[in-house]
């Protein structure tokens, strides 16, 4: 593999902006600031970090063009309207995405007679491809990929390795689904016996992902009692959550790592979940819903609107009561005071009473 | 594959319902009734969905046999005891189960020569099994299914793609193991040397399920320390779980997606545990116990019982506390007043009291 | 599999310790002390557990030097000075590890030409090796192990079943990665749009584990922006955690099932952290801070301390807020009788002040 290599100068005029000092130094790589290297490319996004200027090695700093700062000796600043942006724009220059090899389909890879793979898709080693899938043209299935039946792949979506799709799974075009989620997995149902005893409430749903949608590692998502588990377009789901039977979740929502949504509970549009949230089931959150990390959800939620805590409340709310706990130990002494005083004051009057009386 | 196709008047027949409406319109499928098109049955439990039942697509609706309703043209309704319970019944007609290639072994699963492999059991593309593995009559081992040595798997048990089976994990008859979930990885237990550095423990334990145990998709049960970790007879484990080392769970017991159980925990029988709930180390869980979602568990618990908050305490006292947490900035603000008050009547009293003085 | 034998006088030998009791007896396994049967060793650690040495069926029970106990018949003592670290000594005598098949590569495993493979590697059945990797001596690869492009694995690391490492993983020496793990999956990171649409940003950075580091089943660990997700040198991770982008970890900390770091946090050394713990992005955790289990870090904190709750406080703040909230609904009824009492108090005041007046 080549390194890229790109001057200070050549990065400045491809990321349309302002060279200040080397423009001659050479760069081969990028990293945050705490941690760039003598050739390597940075940022700073705001002055929060700009304490980092004078200690970092990094050959080039892209600041925002306002910022006060001059470079070192051998040093290139990039002036530009949003670091950030510019610097995750460098990355298509420095690290390169390779091109998979399109059409292709490892040996290994075992595919049922009745499934149709576009001629543009990647096949990995070791998938398994069942009846009657669908795998859509420029997917790519990395190694070990196993859909089961009736399984059908969107145009361009990503499936990185062991991810596992049981039948009736159907992925939007554009997803990009990470190793080891497990989509379609029977719903957790059951019927309770006499004695206890669980009866399984078979699911011969299926789920449905829209378009441009991206599943994070180990997270699983279970399939419908009947009809689908659905997410919507453009949604975002982080590492290791689980998506339960009959769930329905709304377009463009972001959904930290850890959260669980139980079944048949409805997420409207663009909602924001923090990690490790839990909602209850049979439960429906409205449109622009924010719900704080950690939060647990019992009941609707009307949106827009934000929540925080266990059991889920108003955040201002919740941060009120939090405000009031942490003054709940000097308000018990206090209360404790007052009793005292009180009983005094009764004394006293009763006895000036009988004096009086 | 031959799309199933009834009557309203055969499913009534076979449901055991009684028909009114459009007799003849036929069912090839089925759905949730918020989702059913024409051509499906669906079906309403309870007068809180009947709601539903005017905007309905679905040909056919199973509905409870004493709730006012009547067909709109072209529809049937099947009048049934319960009606989720023949819907699901309907599952059986209108999807039914494939029967799998009982007594195949696809040629690249790789079989140690000491393995026992009974002659009706199915194994799938990609298995690999180790030494002194022995799988029984009418397992299904889905693609890329991996036993480590010592492994057995009972009768009619089912092993979805990717599950990892550590040494020594012993799986009960009709059990059913969904895609990813680990079993027998070591526990995590350490000593603590002098400069906090962590030496390992080893655990020579294995995993021991009971018959007709469900495990969720990338849930993960670790190996004991010696002896075995347990899971008992009939108990269902949802997603995501963490069973822990020298955990004994009992039987009949239903644990929600997420939760986590430390080491050496032993869980009584017909446990409800909801989502999210951790239980600490080193404690006894009794019967007939339920714990609420996101509850944390940190002492022992008697049962019956029903619990929760963090630290889980008894559910009538954890609602009574939030309440009264509900109340505490009003508190505050109500002492604060009586404060006030109580410094004015005794400044009036020791006034009054100089004067009488 | 020839079954380890020894006899109680050996095992008292071999451990350091002193016989009491039936020297002969044969002892073929072991077990922990509740379900330990004739012919197997257990221990007893402290006098807590002591109560189970007049039921246990074990053949041989390890036990303190000083602990007040005699032998019955055909059962043997034998005294040491630490029970369970002999009893984990005694694994490696009746529990033998076996040796792997050093320079064994199986012949279904994929391995790239590029790729770096010591002669005595083991590489397992079905693993697939990408461009560029490198793995060190005596490391142990078990079936299905995917490693994606320069992917470097450490002397005598063992990857378990299924583990995945997407480009630019660097794992150190001797670590033990469990099944179903993956490694530099992207990181969750968005810009989000006028219309709540979420830009992906691109991570091209990776993750690098140091020496000695477990990492849990099913646990992911996601690549960084730029740079690196790093994991100190004798750090222990446990089942289905999330390790988030950019996230820094250091040294000798021992992070237990189900917690989630959230991205460009950094903990110093020797943290302990309980189960379900979760921390929010960009803050900084000291050296030797202990968080107990489920709290809910939202800010920095410094080290050495414990903490504990949602959000997370120091722990004996947290205890005395606990304590308090559980005074909280008498609390209430107490302000009500004292406000009734200051009213009585008022009107009687304010009476006489009128008849004095």
């Amino acid at each position: 593999m080549q390194q890229p290599c790109y001057t200070a100068a050549e990065l400045a005029l491809a990321l349309g902006g302002i060279l200040q000092g080397e423009s001659t130094v050479h760069i081969t790589g990028l990293n945050r600031i705490e941690y760039a290297r003598a050739g390597e490319l940075t940022f700073v996004q705001s002055a929060h970090y700009a304490k980092y200027l004078q200690y970092t090695q990094a050959s080039c700093v892209l600041i925002p063009r306002d910022l006060p700062a001059t470079p070192r000796a051998g040093q290139a600043l990039i002036r530009v309207d949003h670091p950030y942006r510019a610097f995750v724009a460098a990355m298509a220059l420095l690290v390169p995405e390779k091109q998979p090899p399109w059409g292709s389909r490892h040996p290994s890879a075992i595919v049922d007679p009745t499934a149709t793979i576009a001629p543009t898709a990647v096949i990995g080693a070791y998938c398994v491809i069942g009846p009657h899938c669908v795998v859509a043209d420029r997917v790519i299935l990395h190694p070990m990929v196993v859909l089961y039946e009736d399984v059908s792949v969107g145009e361009s979506s990503v499936l990185h390795a062991g991810v596992v799709c049981y039948p009736r799974t159907v992925i939007g075009k554009r997803c990009l689904i990470h190793a080891g989620v497990v989509l379609g997995a029977d719903g957790f149902g059951f019927w309770e016996g006499k004695q206890g005893e669980l009866q399984k409430i078979p699911h011969v749903g299926g789920v449905v992902l829209g378009d441009g949608v991206e599943i994070g590692a180990n997270t699983t998502v279970d399939r419908s009692l009947a009809g689908n588990t659905e997410i919507g377009d453009g949604t975002k789901v982080d590492n290791l959550v689980h998506v339960a039977h009959n769930v329905s979740i709304g377009e463009h929502t972001a959904i930290a790592a850890q959260v669980g949504i139980s079944g048949s509970t409805r997420l409207g549009k663009r909602n924001r979940l923090g990690g490790q949230v839990g909602i209850v089931g049979h439960v429906s959150i409205g449109d622009d819903v924010v719900i704080e990390a950690k939060s647990g959800v019992s009941k609707s939620l009307p949106g827009p609107g934000r929540y925080f805590g266990t059991p889920a409340r108003e955040h201002y709310v919740a941060l009120r009561q939090e405000a009031a706990l942490r003054q709940l130990p000097e308000l018990l002494r206090e209360v404790q005071n007052l009793r005292r005083q009180v009983e005094e004051l009764r004394t006293w009057y009763e006895a000036s009473n009988q004096r009086n009386g």
